[in-house]
């Protein structure tokens, strides 16, 4: 598994998750997107309206390898944060889904390799990056 | 002026941006950051913690650009969301601050190059990218 369950449950309680690209030219973007972590292929899997025809799907078919953050705030009177990135290969998938054969999808699926979490597992204290297979 | 009245008044209620900066090695990182626009230098600063030791610190003082975008949902019934992204070359300061003589800062410093956003102004409908100077 990529995620604990404790990253995963958190996710499942987030809308929004912020991915970041990068342009053939070396130059960053970071856009909200909807996104769904994928337990039995171990891949989160990005969507959205028009998706094929955006800048961060051109950048991912392009090479890009992408991170997405979900994150929120839990109090601010204590300051009180919480989140996860998540680090990895990308792909832009725009017709025959490679991993559910017979299934059509156009997505950005992120491979996880490299994942940081912060106050979601319980009594975690600070930032816990690990890499993943 | 970088930024609109619109936008600079939104970037005010919002405690908080996620960053996204490239490693030397082509893969982004996004983060939560807090950040601050200032109108006279027509600049983002961004701050934290340790902020120096950090790796998206390291990563601009190696050279990246940097994206900050700053968004969150108005009502989820209706969907409709609003933020505002912005693009450009980015500074790593770790000391004086070469535009405020005198003053020391540990900063990452975004000079805009592209704006986009979204639901932010009076009527908007859809994304306005722009760039500029």
């Amino acid at each position: 598994m990529a995620l604990t369950e404790a990253e995963i449950s958190y996710l499942s309680t987030q809308p929004l998750g912020r991915l970041a690209t990068v342009a053939p030219d070396g130059s960053p973007q970071v856009n909200p997107v909807g996104f769904r972590y994928d337990p039995e292929l171990g891949v989160i899997d990005i969507g959205g309206h028009a998706l094929a025809a955006s800048k961060k799907f051109r950048n991912v078919a392009a090479g890009s390898r992408a991170s997405i953050v979900v994150d929120d705030i839990v109090s601010r009177q204590p300051w009180q944060v919480r989140g996860v990135e998540i680090r990895g290969d990308a792909e832009a998938l725009d017709g025959q889904d490679p991993l559910r054969p017979g299934f059509s999808a156009e997505i950005i699926r992120i491979h996880p390799r490299r994942v940081i979490s912060w106050g979601v597992e319980p009594g975690q204290d600070g930032m816990t990056p690990r890499d993943v297979a």
